[in-house]
């Protein structure tokens, strides 16, 4: 028996066939096309996994269900999305619409909780009972896995992690609102702080990597360029009281790294371990291991895939 | 059948005998007497609960379990206690030393925690699912109830809300820290507020209110004392952000306000309603409610009374 992961994103939707071992079997994609009806977005949605079966040669009847990871407030009881982001569903019956392409149960859920469920059941959070995925990205967002299952809170929106308010008063954040820890922890952030600091420092190679990324920061970090560590230093500090409040609330098994900025793997785990302890109320009492994400883009079809199981 | 209850303060110890509706039939306390060897306050907690049984007539045969609620990190798998504030317990065997005055099966949980699961189980979050309470005292604290049940982490040691981080580089608090919850929104904090904004404004009635306590402050604001007012404001803004902060992570059906500051009741509450979905992501489709915890000192007791439930 296989399951199908729909991972909608706001450029390209993918889907993918996943094994009970939460590997991926097949996957193909097409542009969302964000803008046109919701409808033609479901009914792309709808082709894309019938021609992925076909073109795979799987029975349908050897499918168990379909699952859809989507940004937003998706619930998984009424079948329905709200997103205010760029694709801007309202109260759209998407599990409807999407049984109009298939007669298989289709499952819902937020995309950065999805991820967090794959690392959980397939990634690195596996046999873990409390799981915590943080994902340092463009923005900053996460899921929740607690006593072994998605936490999605009493209305859908639980795990909003890079809006919780880390410095009350600071950096302005896309939200809106000030001090967001997404507006010190995102790669966005990383790379905002490196060029706040360039001016003034004509020696740091980061002039001559212009338009930055958070590799490249890292990278020149790495490589001893003083500004870039200077600035990488202040982000890990930050991150690392940002994981002691995650692990000061929920004491977790395991807090995991996705995004790209935990592209710089030990670089950035190694100095975040020695610094977070220091914050957590009751360490040594607590062991959370704090750990990068394994299972990168694929989370979101192999989540989506393993939905039914949440 | 009834259940009974141990509060261990720092001053003193309480317990009472606890029907199955979460009311305390009678109760008995004694001072803790910090300081002593641990077996002398576990043998003191043996005779209060062996008096407060005999003193009322209870029979032993009609007391299901007791539950101890105290400071610190319990493991209710191992029945050990640690703790690290002013009664020091290291991995002591709390639960079988409890036994050699009592054959009932006893029950650990750390206060705070104890406290929200008493106003889950029989004050303000009564019929709730997801619930959190946060208490605005001499600290903070919390306790986290999940899907019905206490959530007290992988290692005995979640909740701990008023560590968390919420200005970062801020006010230095207690445990050390810079710019924990607690050093903006507990009791203490309220009143550091008020006596650092004191200088310069003789007018203010607070100058004639030495020492300050919460209620002093609070009611200076609801009188329209114009430098208390504009303290109160500045903590209930902080306050609101912070309560936002937790519906952003956990979206619970109700946040409940304890300990001192919450003693001000709607004047606190209909501000801190106003404020606070301004910073939560997925206003309006979040629900959560912000009320006043109902069940004030008898909380430790019940919710201990009530562990064997948890």
């Amino acid at each position: 028996m296989v399951t199908i992961g729909i991972d909608l994103g706001g450029t390209n939707m993918a889907a993918g066939i996943v094994d009970e071992n939460c590997r991926i079997l097949a996957h193909a994609s097409v542009p969302t096309g964000v803008g046109r009806p919701y409808d033609d977005i479901v009914r792309d949605m709808g082709a894309l996994v019938n021609r992925l079966v076909a073109e795979n040669h799987v029975d349908w009847a050897d499918v168990r269900w379909i699952g859809v990871g989507a940004p937003g407030v998706l619930d998984n009881d009424t079948g329905t999305v709200t997103d205010n982001s760029n694709i801007r569903w309202v109260n759209y019956p998407i599990r409807q619409k999407l049984q109009q392409y298939t007669d298989k149960p289709v499952f819902l859920g937020n995309d950065a909780n999805v991820a967090a469920w794959a690392e959980f059941v397939g990634g690195c959070g596996k046999g873990t009972k409390n799981f915590l995925l943080l994902t340092l990205g463009t923005g900053v967002g996460g899921g929740i896995v607690l006593g072994g299952k998605l936490y999605t809170g009493s209305h859908n929106t639980a795990a909003e992690l890079g809006h919780m308010i880390f410095r009350a008063g600071g950096e302005k954040c896309g939200c809106g609102n000030h001090g967001c820890i997404e507006s010190y922890c995102s790669a966005t952030a990383l790379i905002r702080r490196a060029n706040q600091a360039l001016p003034g420092h004509p020696g740091s190679a980061l002039n001559n990597a212009l338009p930055l990324n958070a590799k490249k920061v890292c990278d020149a970090a790495a490589a001893g360029d003083a500004l870039a560590k200077k600035v990488f230093d202040e982000y890990v500090t930050d991150l690392a009281q940002v994981v002691a409040s995650m692990v000061n609330m929920l004491d977790p098994d395991v807090i995991a790294l996705g995004g790209g900025v935990a592209g710089a793997g030990e670089f950035l785990l190694k100095p975040l371990r020695e610094q977070f302890p220091r914050y957590v109320t009751f360490f040594p009492a607590v062991h959370t291991e704090v750990m990068a994400a394994s299972l990168g883009n694929d989370a979101g079809i192999i989540g989506a895939a393993m939905l039914g199981n949440a």
